[in-house]
């Protein structure tokens, strides 16, 4: 590993603040925080949190629970902020005013605030992606323009102090470039070689020109009509639905 | 989403089980829980489930905690069995006769044994490698010879029923093999496209040619000293310190 960069100790510890709540995709979550941890470990001058509601272990998307390790209260100004994504329970939780209004809290001085997949629906349903590019898990980039934002097929979308990943595993090579960002390219790597990310998918990247996406359209759009059946005028504004 | 596969509904549930211990690397476990998980979702035949020793919060290598879902005894026969690494506290379980005794059991019956990581060591300590081609994290690959297995410098071996991942985010490429080999190569490349499993590292691949390899063996070597400050003579007898 490499030295501890000699300006970390002098600066105040950075924070970054990942977000948990119920029904997380849970990959969403870790691998940027296995990517943002590993570079606490190199840089000392940061540091990363899990940050919810309560301390107590919280359901996610596979049989595994997690628990954070602060509350919203204990971290009020952390230097930035990453949301994690999912399906129904994150398609639910933009009608959850209590949650958008920690985020908007989180962001508010937070110098980085980035996402993973549906987490930039949440953080675009905050009012924070308004006028900005932006991208999501592709089932839902389009939900993305209902909200003031443009959708952008990247694997991830940098605009101002925003960074979006696209679906899920894309957490992980968004989380690499805010470490290049925020603490040098060197560094980046340095931790792309300990968490040994040399990706090498047996079949290959994905053939998006082979894929039927519009065939996934209504299975994304099921599953936001169930998330929001409690809240009809929310799922109209969002879909031209009735 | 494809149609479920007819057989699924005949044939009796394959239950992949996911090993969860104190301070392990959390992506090496959450990387592959996501891919099967997701496999679960599209094919009801299979479903995972992470145990351990009891359904209580533990420390990863992260600000996260994480609580499996059943107990050893609750999971006796699984299918599958997935044994992720870490470093320190992994390294200290190859000394855990009581975990080392659970992985044996599990793996008795299994049909596939993989392991992410040094989760491979766990499993050669428990002497399930003997004979077997295998890998881990580059750190620790030699490290394999003093359990009578054969390292080798791939993203993922298989060898007979076992499986193992080289470092931390291999077991994502390692999974998705899996889920081809028990449910068939569309399953997996639809398992793929809904994590959208579509890498794009921002510096590219790892340089192995440009790295120092030999400079991290003095860091490594120091972890597994004082992983095994207890058990001097297992220590001796895997590195011929004295």
């Amino acid at each position: 590993m490499s030295e501890t960069p000699a300006t970390a100790a002098e600066e105040p510890t950075r924070t970054i603040a990942f977000v948990a709540y119920p029904g997380i995709t849970v990959l969403d979550l870790v691998g940027p925080l296995q990517v943002c941890s590993a570079l606490s470990y190199l840089a000392p001058g940061f540091r990363t949190v899990v940050v919810g509601e309560r301390i107590e272990p919280m359901a996610t998307d596979t049989p595994l629970s997690v628990v954070p390790s602060h509350t919203f209260e204990e971290v009020p100004d952390p230097y930035a902020v990453l949301v994690p994504g999912g399906l129904v329970p994150t398609l639910a939780a933009l009608a959850d005013q209590r949650l958008l209004g920690r985020l908007r809290q989180l962001a508010e001085g937070a110098e980085l605030v980035g996402s993973v997949c549906t987490g930039s629906l949440l953080l675009a349903a905050a009012g924070l992606l308004e006028g900005r590019r932006a991208t999501t898990h592709w089932w839902y980039r389009d939900l993305l323009t209902r909200f003031g934002a443009t959708p952008v097929a990247e694997r991830w979308v940098a605009d101002g102090r925003f960074i979006t990943a696209a679906g899920v595993s894309a957490g992980i090579d968004m989380a690499l470039q805010l470490v290049a960002q925020v603490a040098g390219e060197p560094l980046a790597r340095e931790v792309q070689l300990i968490i040994e990310y040399d990706p090498q998918p047996p079949f290959g990247a994905i053939d998006w020109a082979g894929t039927d996406i519009a065939s996934y359209a209504p299975i994304a759009q099921g599953a936001l009509r169930q998330a929001l059946v409690d809240h009809p005028e929310l799922y109209a504004r969002l879909t031209d639905e009735k």
